[in-house]
């Protein structure tokens, strides 16, 4: 949901420069974090604003699940509508909305400001902590997004070596028996960032036949404090699912050893245009790229230069650099480039359960009870 | 590759109903057929034919491995062309092209008919043991065959969860974060013949989170006999990938509790059109039907009255009733239908495997050599 923000650098080279006020994201352990009570509302009425009309499901789900409490008013506001209204309201669902420090300042009532998944670029976390407003996430792990993102990635990956839109043409050319695909089995995979999705990807890879590369900022755990009993039991699953493991030094010997790539990075300052120039060239002639993260880890041009000259062999991305992306986009017009809509965290389940998460979210609010089910990160 | 028998069906109901001179495939395991000697070909040259121009990689393939061997003459032969030249080749691999009673009398130097493939509908076996000629299949487990195709289940599955043609619309209509798809995860998953494809996908389904039921009409043994030593361990493999075993009579029950039926039956006289109005209407209102074996397993006006009525939640296919499948097709125009051109199997790995098998196979019956690596079935 990076596109606003990309909106603003359209026509340049498109790399992602918003970020250097983010700092990167903390490693809060959840039960640090959880069931802090933010002030009661004093309101008769909590009014939650779900920004944009895109994520059409977000707003939909929730409303739904709080229809038996009308003191909740859920609005839904164009994006430019937003700065104009926020004044309103109590809690904030951003979507694709970038609220930056102006925007933030005429929040004067907000008490929490979410987003709709895991991601949290779309809020400035400074400005918000300085307007004594609480920033939180929804764990991918809890929500079926990790799950949903993971599937969206294999899709994704068949889709390039099986020529999605090749078939397509084929299909309408009245043809058969071509084009000739590629198997997954016996390709080397790199997960670029071993998170929630990274270890549900890899879980679902490997009875597939395949080699699996990751990298991770820290591998020493994974979302849980070292002194947890599961986190050995975790480690060994990892020591399963990876067969060579590295840090962030690694990513451009990794990338040169990969069949296919799939980042599964957050998007915050350090990542913004990591996939760029110097990663494209070490990546092998001929190998798959595949994005579900967020459009801005990708450098446009470089990306495109990649395509062109054929050294990358197929590009499959959920989400882009500018969102919605543009149709016409000159990228699009390669048969071996795929792009979906934002859709791998959109999922009936991961959905459902958000909206409960964010309905709960405001009815514990509202009744000034201790928040649970989110992660705080300021 | 059923096209051809489908196309004289055309405009009627489309239920096959060439293959009651089928005998249903037998059960012969590969160290009692393989390594026939058939007497030596007393030609200078080995002629090779393959029928029609679809599938050209066969064709290309078998070409390029054979092309230090200039006594072996490989063909691609128009399919209207074949009764008039078959009777100058020794070998022939049938492609799509449909080998009756009347076109094998006139194969007068034929020695072996092949599919490029697992399966034989493509032969009227009988006529072909009347006038000496042997019928082999290449064993989809060595081929790799069966791990392409559940691979593209898997495509299929995935694609139909994600609502692959409404995604492309939303994309062209500029549109974000729609349309909402639904997780594999938590999906009950019918695979309708458990045999080598039906194995290989039920391994890479397992780490989806899915419950995965399954007939096949013996359970005993999986193309291996009683006695073979790896037997129990391949028994005990097969508890752990299938949570509910069943019988060809358990199909209507099975139907009624998935959320997914995946086809994976040989087609012969017994299985065409098994999948007719009484089977859909078995089915869960709103379920998927993902077909990546043969076309004619589908009865096409009840699958079309299914997919109308939303019955069928959606429906994807590798393979069609004629191919190639008309392009203006009605069924081709629901959104939730999504059409392959018949390339489940048709990877680089299984076609340059399946080439070599046939390679070897004319460099063999060149030589007079026993005949390794295919099944011969008469």
């Amino acid at each position: 949901m990076a596109g606003v923000l990309g909106q603003a650098l359209r026509g340049s080279a498109r790399r992602f420069r918003g970020f250097s006020n983010l700092s990167p994201p903390r490693s809060v352990p959840d039960h640090l974090r959880m069931g802090e009570v933010i002030e009661k509302s004093h309101n008769d009425v909590t009014n939650v604003l779900f920004c944009g009309h895109h994520f059409p499901a977000s707003t939909n789900y929730t409303r739904e699940y709080l229809k038996g409490h009308p003191f909740i008013k859920v609005d839904e506001v164009a994006l430019d509508e937003v700065p104009d209204v926020i004044h309103k309201y109590h809690l904030c669902v951003v979507k694709n909305k970038r609220l930056d420090a102006m925007i933030i300042a005429k929040a004067v009532q907000m008490k929490l400001i979410m987003q709709y998944g895991v991601g949290l670029e779309g809020v400035d976390i400074g400005a918000a902590t300085e307007h004594n407003i609480k920033v939180a996430r929804i764990p991918g792990s809890t929500s079926g997004n990790a799950a949903s993102c993971a599937e969206m990635a294999i899709y994704l990956i068949l889709g390039l070596l099986k020529k999605q839109k090749e078939m397509e043409t084929i299909i309408r050319e009245n043809k058969l028996g071509v084009p000739v695909g590629e198997t997954l089995s016996g390709k080397t995979v790199f997960i670029l960032g071993f998170g929630a999705i990274g270890v549900e990807l890899a879980k679902r890879l490997r009875p597939f036949g395949v080699r699996i590369i990751a990298t991770k900022r820290k591998w020493s755990s994974i979302s849980l404090p070292p002194n947890d009993p599961s986190s050995k039991a975790l480690d060994c699953e990892v020591d399963h699912l990876v067969d060579k493991k590295g840090g962030p030094e690694s990513i451009y010997e990794f990338a040169g050893e990969a069949d296919i790539v799939a980042t599964c990075l957050t998007l915050y300052s350090e990542t913004v245009g990591i996939i760029d120039g110097r990663f494209l060239s070490s990546m092998k002639k001929g190998s798959l790229l595949v994005n579900i993260a967020r459009g801005g880890l990708l450098d446009y041009s470089s990306v495109y230069q990649h395509v062109e000259s054929g050294h990358l062999g197929g590009l499959a991305m959920d989400v882009a650099w500018t969102e919605p992306f543009d149709p016409e986009d000159p990228i699009l017009k390669f048969p071996n480039v795929i792009l979906t809509p934002h859709v791998a965290g959109v999922t009936e389940y991961s959905y459902r359960t958000m909206a409960k998460v964010v309905g709960d979210i405001a009815l514990q609010l509202h009744a000034g009870r201790p928040l649970e089910g989110i992660e705080i990160v300021n």
